[in-house]
């Protein structure tokens, strides 16, 4: 028994979308509070239907979001680690709650808020690790003292591996900026709309070697949710039920530590650590990468989108840059249509659940992306740390 | 369907128990290893079998624990929040996991280890919430000013609640220390083992009135871990196998915000916050108070447990004084042979999973403090914060 078409998305919400520090005084609560609502809302329920809660990376007090929503009687209510790599592990997590029959209907809810201790700048963790050491500090005293302190400078070393093994250039990188850069100026809601070019990613200023400001994902504040119900309840709610027909977690063993990576072995560089999860995920879900429509990839960096265009097998292992390039990814014309929402990159970055929310447009059908005739949507989390996750969503 | 029986629990495993502060030089990591292989060792099978990691409240980096056991794949990786409340939803997601066939072998670990960031004293988070703000910080804002900041404040005007109402004693409190201290004199793990009388309960230093030392659970270190596979998989490994057939978590959804308690309704300071999680669960087993031999409750605070032992259906509300006072809870007499380990006031205090190790020795014969011919064990997690969780456990 899987979980294969057991459960389903049957309503999205957001929040307005912030540039750092433009959100205000709005709390992190109030921006989950009001993901949550306009989740409920398009799903034709009301928060008092809500009995379960899914979260993931931090920030949660599930008392005081029971409180806040007005929930009489909570029966289920999970974290998922990982950073953004748990953000479908937190989908995955609400289907298997209404697959036991734990709950009836789960909100998976996120927000990030400037300044808070929910949503302290993840680009920033350096400046935090210098005074505080993450869990036993096994991994950090062979990091730290060498200045390898921020996600972007652990990403640098896995782009260049890439570079180096493959011949993947800056130019494949840039690709993956111009395009969903692309897809971003089509999306009312996108932060970044102004459509730039290679050049403008060339010239953009240096962080970490190889990577560039045009690499990076945003830092955004905002909120984000999604509710999850039965397969078959689902048939009875306002909008077109969107099933999760493929889920897996998790990672190879070694990947990852604290996004450390100084014991990873060799062949880990080259990749995304999403390898095993696409297998155990096309396994359930009976597919292959040539069943896929369309796909939502988690980008904090834009090399470990290829990285991960590979792992899922929509080309040959060190074929990402040259796939890329060949506009393999522009939702008009490519192979593989990603990120048609502009993803963390150009759209907002809220962790994970916003390439979920334009997964469930597309199978929708309502897009400002839309990939015609869309029937399934790969989604996935943040690749580099353990557990890393994703989906497999149909109509 | 429900998880009813679907899962076992195969292993058990801990480390030594240390006082405060004897732990010396051994780390967070190396606690949760030793356990997790202990319990390996138990269930008969190899640290490589597992596939699946379930945990609770902070301090876990799973791509860490993974390289540290070597798993070459991890398939399942979660966290519970909730403090000691998430100690049985551990348990639960990894039965959902196997259930659902995302894992097969999930180990449930958990460690406390003084000084770490995963092991800091719980008992002295008023200094530190003196310093730093709990998520948006709407509740401590109304406690924190008027001295409210530790969890036995908070629980002590639970305590006076339940005394003012229903005119239980200090004398009863103190049943529950003197009889869960008779089970720990029996059990060479336990840390306190000189017998107490109700005039050391008594004559005990007064904390948090009307909570006195005798009244506290012990701030300790340690390891405790968990194997837990399908029901199927079970009966072929080296353990009689003992089934979940039970699984509730959640709670009302007022209850408990940060542990401090301004906005709950009156009522709810006469309970434990696990009367709907009672309910759920004594209709997911199809059994009821009456059909349970023996029970672990999380007992923080020994009012608590008299508060769980009403919500849980073994006597009226008001009654759980003159339940345990009537000598009810002791082993060999009375009704509810309860904590027969010793528990977290007089084992060790390890935030839950030593509750579940104890019911899955008094399912398989071998506590210290067997209750004859007992078939069913109740297993609960610390009340007063959301989520909480329960067991019900069979052989």
């Amino acid at each position: 028994m899987t979980l294969k078409d057991k459960a389903a998305i049957v309503g999205i919400g957001t929040t307005q979308f912030y540039r750092r520090g433009q959100s205000g005084d709005r709390t992190h609560l109030e921006l989950m509070v009001e993901a949550a609502r306009n989740a409920a809302d398009d799903a034709g329920l009301s928060l008092h239907d809500i009995d379960g809660f899914s979260y993931y990376q931090g920030g949660f007090d599930s008392g005081l979001l029971a409180s806040a929503l007005g929930i009489e009687d909570l029966k289920y209510s999970v974290l998922m680690t990982g950073g953004g790599g748990g953000s479908q592990g937190s989908i995955i997590n609400a289907a298997q709650a209404v697959n036991s029959g734990l709950a009836d209907v789960v909100l998976c809810v996120k927000a990030l808020k400037s300044g808070g201790p929910a949503g302290r700048r993840i680009g920033r963790m350096g400046a935090q690790l210098r005074t505080q050491r993450n869990f036993d500090g096994v991994d950090q005293d062979f990091t730290i003292p060498f200045g390898l302190m921020s996600p972007g400078q652990g990403f640098a070393l896995m782009a260049r591996q890439h570079m180096h093994k493959f011949g993947t250039t800056v130019r494949q990188f840039g690709e993956v900026a111009v395009a969903t850069r692309m897809h971003a100026s089509r999306n009312p809601a996108a932060l970044y709309r102004d459509p730039i070019t290679l050049e403008d990613h060339e010239n953009s200023r240096m962080i970490a070697d190889p990577l560039r400001l045009l690499d990076y994902c945003l830092e955004t504040d905002g909120g984000t949710a999604l509710i999850i119900t039965s397969a078959e309840r689902a048939k009875d709610l306002k909008q077109k039920p969107v099933k999760i027909t493929g889920a897996a977690m998790g990672g190879p063993g070694r990947f990852g530590q604290g996004i450390f990576w100084h014991q990873m072995p060799d062949e880990y560089f080259q990749q995304s650590s999403h390898h095993t999860v696409a297998e155990r995920l096309y396994a359930m879900a009976g597919m292959g990468p040539a069943d896929i429509d369309v796909a939502q990839m988690y980008d904090h960096f834009t090399p470990q989108v290829i990285a991960q265009i590979e792992d899922y097998g929509f080309c040959a292992r060190g074929e990402g840059g040259p796939f890329v390039e060949d506009g393999g990814i522009r939702f008009d014309t490519g192979r593989l249509p990603l990120n048609t929402h502009g993803g963390n990159l150009s759209e907002v970055y809220l962790l994970g659940l916003t390439h979920t929310i334009e997964g469930v447009r597309q199978m929708r059908g309502t897009s400002t992306s839309q990939v015609d005739g869309a029937e399934t949507c790969l989604v996935t989390s943040g690749p580099g740390i353990l557990p890393t996750s994703a989906l497999i969503l149909t109509n």
